[in-house]
């Protein structure tokens, strides 16, 4: 396997391999860093933040640097031509064609992913606005890897705004993959997200608990815990975690305790800032006095407000320094890698913690659309060529995942594109969670999120959404 | 003819052959980019953009790294100094001192010249205000000659907003210059510029004619057209044009498409947004399936907004992306020739369809300022230092033109500084519509845009003027 | 003695040889423009301009790549990750741990000194608020130095905005360490701060007189004068310069006329913009008529807005541009030589004018705070860690001043950790001009900005203090 000419825009498109194999070479790198620079002389990388950034802009920058390259930057989204009301897509083409690597920040989710689908060279996800930041991820693990000589089956606690903390999400997912066990803290109103934690436990082999669910009060604990990411160390224990390992798992030290500021420029207008400080988890000197953070590393994706005391700084547990000092070597294996000027030898692919799923995909274009008001794909300079794609996964009830933002939609009304073809009086739509959800082929399966969408494509309520429409007031969808 | 050392302010700076010579050596440097690495190595370009730009920027930058040498940029207006009131010509003789050459965007019409005035080093107009924006010319009819093997003669349509585009005024005067038909199509309320008009029928060879004026009603059409210009094939069919000539051009193929989104940054206070696109021309399609547009490449200097949609982007016809590629290459033969990195080879002069005029120069440094609000000339940080200066254009009605933006001015009152002398009681001034306008030599004559700016200089009114003024009321300046 | 690893965040950080050997090495710079590339290959320089600036972030960004290096920039306060709340001290471990050498300019005073604590790496201070900005100095007296020869003893003018202009601070300082006369001409409300005049008569060896006390009315004087700062020529006459000679020294003429504009930017809410501008000092061709500026360099650190006419520029004792232009060998000469790719040879130590004092330093880190609103120390982000500290420069009256800003503060207590130990009824505190100040050791002085912060801290009113209650209403602290 390479990664020459591939993209990094969620940190599954990495193997395991892939991302030992990148840290194998960031660590040749940072013991050789003068010898670095010419690795990619002639070569030109855009640095595209349209999201504020001091850490991640600049330590792309300066890898590219150490390598010998060159950089092109935009640094604020007012003084580009998406002010002008350009699409991002047509940006990507056109600075695809002058760059060999492109790197983007941008506030929208799903932003990333479009940059690669258009760019046609190596697209970086620098982070898209709540959805993932993978770069982060690797400097995370390869600080863990560092200090603690392996990422696999170690235990970690994520704390702080589970909900709007991309860093979260990729490392969530990147620790599920090495088999950690994770514990989430949040502060209140901020938990993981929905489909964060369905998509833990569907594309990955452990299992998600809620906190309470296992150790009833909590009584005797430091700190009140949301909830627990389990992978059994074997896959035969997968359907089998008695709760009283659960228990004695809660009472060892932890690995590594990861804390996230509160993302103020991610909340929603109701959102109230105040009260969302008011209970939020801290770090200080007192908390790092607990015997189970005996050993723990303290960690922080940076920048920090209140949540990070500084008399920490000097405690030799304290790792966020290093982590941000290592996202320079990290990023100049990434890019040389990405750019092919070097090679990484990826060993034999061994994933066994990430369980391999094949799910439909859905993408006509009409019918339905994702939910997500940051999604790159509602909005108005990008819904004029971006088409709405989904992957199916679930039916009961019927879910799909949006290819971009990766949020899950639940639409209501369902049909099919075939067995009724030719009938005009059987062009019929029903109720997503009715039989027919499952009964019609993923390749005929038509999708919509409201009656009018369905009629406006010419079909008639079935018969119990017809019937219902006579009762005249259920709710739809739901009961057919 | 080198062009080391010389600007690009005006795509008229550049002859038909230097364009040439460009272009054949923007093709050596597209096929061997990797040995163009170090033809700029230790040379400094500043790439000073004063307003939103992406691909301009980004593709200047490209060039110069490609070219091996390094970039100091401005991005962003708010963060320099002109925020604290200094002019661009200090702006211009600092940067000047530090780099070795300047690439500029302004929004004040002309602020490039008064750059190059002032730099001491060759510059580069990349966008000033609505006035001209010569390497996007460059970037195009580089374009052109790439896929239809010349420049010369050919049929080209330019559509959208005429007036704003600053594209599109450097495009026109450049396929003037190399004997095009050129068909102008705008929105309502967008139509060409007067000043732009004017120059294209008294420095060039061709003809300018209102559509209607050529074909009626325009029945039969697929689209209104607002004007044709018409380069004779010979000189000496200069003044014989036929209409029923017109009437067979119009209905042969188009060679080049090429539209344009409206500016609103650039659209004044009165302007009603909506008003200007609802009947804005859009490429489509639809439109594409006509006979006439069977082999035109559809063009466009992007960011596009709606004018041009996205199911366009597959047709072979669409060039838009292959302009946006191209503009690395042209960029990086213009830097290189202009720095003297790379010599150009320019052939005998040959320009046929330019006429060579001498227009009489007016820079007394007072009685008249340029009219254009937006003209560099006239902001108050920069009418310090810069004297108002014009060509004379015209005598019946006496035009200036403004040697700064090239808008036109018509001032209404002149006399002269040499017959009165001595003898204050025939120190008159005369309307600019009178026979002395005429009679007093150009070194001789002052020019003055209002009664009180003559009178400041101790003139009195002439007899004609004198008489009106009895007469109460009749109008200035065109009657005497 | 090397430059090697060391920052400079004021002109103090320099000693007269070392500033002569960066001379040294930029004029061999300049001479040899083309050799020095390469010199800083594969460096990586960070400029962090978080306030508007075209020339000095410019210059040193061309500085580094004439040298070869590399430069990672932020050019907009809002685009970094400092919008998000982050502390400077963090950005500066960041980018200390990305960079080799960091360049900073920002709004608050002090604080290039945090970034230097905390960064690691050699940091410039490229103008922080108010307070300083060393290398436009270095630049001022390079020019000086090459078109006088030498900067020792020489006599000049400082005109302007004396108040807010950190250009001003830092060139007084440096004049005075080279034993030069100094004629100060503010714009009215304008004055250099008093912090200033202290640290010129404290920590140099002249003497600042009132140019009224000199010379009575002004009489027969071309403009008037604030004051006068006078070196005497040989260490002995330090207390006895007699007024004749003052009157003597008005009449020769002056080496260099330096004029700065109105810090606009700086000014306080209250300040009246318009009536600062009403007489502010203006540099003009009639001016320079006058027989005192014979032979006077005209100096001004740019940009300029309405103070120097434009009409000088052309007149060969204006030095401004090439004040700018030198900016670059200099810029170049100072970071090689603190990246240490460049040694410079410093002559043996000596700087007449410059008095060794060494004054306590408090840093209790309670009790006291700066006053100056615009001090790095006071914000709220940085008080975070930061603990205010300061040199106690006088006793009659207590008088500290800041570790970051130099600002002066006069805090009204005092009181002793030491004497009243154990002796908790003998734990009073006391006025700041009592005896007590002068008999409490340094070392166990506790200082207090009010009553409220003493009695936190424990302690009770002192005798008088405790009268003065009783008397209820006399003024605090002086008069115990």
């Amino acid at each position: 396997m390479t990664l020459t000419k591939r993209s990094l825009v969620t940190i599954d498109d990495l193997s395991n391999g892939e991302i030992e194999a990148l840290f194998s070479l960031a660590d040749e790198m940072s013991d050789s860093m003068d010898e670095q620079f010419g690795v990619c002389r002639g070569k030109v990388m855009a640095s595209l933040f349209f999201e504020p950034s001091t850490r991640t802009r600049l330590s792309f920058e300066t890898a590219m640097h150490r390598l010998g390259g060159s950089v092109i930057s935009v640094a604020d989204a007012r003084a580009t031509s998406l002010a002008k009301g350009e699409s991002i897509a047509d940006m990507a083409r056109v600075v695809g064609s002058y760059a060999d690597v492109i790197v983007i920040r941008h506030p929208w989710e799903g932003a990333a992913r479009v940059v690669a689908d258009y760019a046609g060279i190596p697209v970086i996800n620098a982070g898209d606005g709540g959805h993932e930041h993978p770069t982060q991820t690797l400097c995370d693990l390869y600080t863990i890897k560092k200090e603690r000589q392996t990422i696999k089956g170690l235990k970690i606690a994520l704390w702080g705004d589970l909900k709007h903390g991309r860093t979260i999400h990729s490392l969530a997912y990147a620790l599920a993959k090495f088999g950690a066990t994770i514990h989430f803290r949040s502060g209140p109103g901020l938990e993981l997200p929905d489909y964060v934690k369905k998509k833990l436990t569907t594309e990955y082999t452990g299992r998600l608990e809620r906190y309470d669910a296992v150790t009833g009060t909590g009584k005797g604990r430091l700190f009140p815990l949301d909830a627990i990411y389990i992978t059994p160390s074997e896959p035969h224990q997968l359907a089998n975690i008695p709760a009283v390992s659960m228990q004695i798992e809660l009472k060892t030290g932890i690995d590594a305790l990861y804390v996230t500021r509160l993302q103020r420029e991610r909340l929603s207008p109701t959102d109230k800032e105040q009260e969302l400080k008011e209970n939020y988890p801290v770090v200080d000197k007192k908390l790092l006095k607990e015997k189970e953070f005996e050993r723990t590393l303290v960690m922080h994706p940076l920048p920090r407000v209140d949540e990070l005391a500084y008399e920490v700084d000097a405690d030799p547990r304290s790792m966020y320094f290093k982590q941000a000092v290592r996202g320079v070597p990290i990023r100049m294996a990434l890019i040389a890698s990405l750019l092919g000027t070097r090679e990484v030898s990826v060993p034999e692919e061994d994933n066994p913690f990430v369980r391999k799923v094949d799910y439909p995909v859905y993408r006509r274009g009409f019918g339905v659309r994702c939910t997500n008001p940051g999604c790159v794909s509602t909005q108005e300079s990008e819904a004029r060529y971006i088409k709405p794609e989904f992957k199916i996964v679930d039916y009961r009830p019927l879910t799909l995942r949006c290819a971009y933002c990766e949020h899950e939609v639940h639409p209501p009304y369902i049909a099919s594109s075939d067995w009724h073809e030719g009938k005009l009086e059987n062009k019929k739509y029903h109720g997503a969670g009715s039989q027919w959800a499952r009964r019609i082929k993923a390749e005929n399966l038509l999708i919509f999120d409201s009656e009018a969408e369905a009629e406006a494509h010419g079909f008639k309520p079935g018969h119990y959404i017809g019937q219902r429409h006579q009762d005249n007031g259920k709710k739809a969808g739901q009961r057919e």
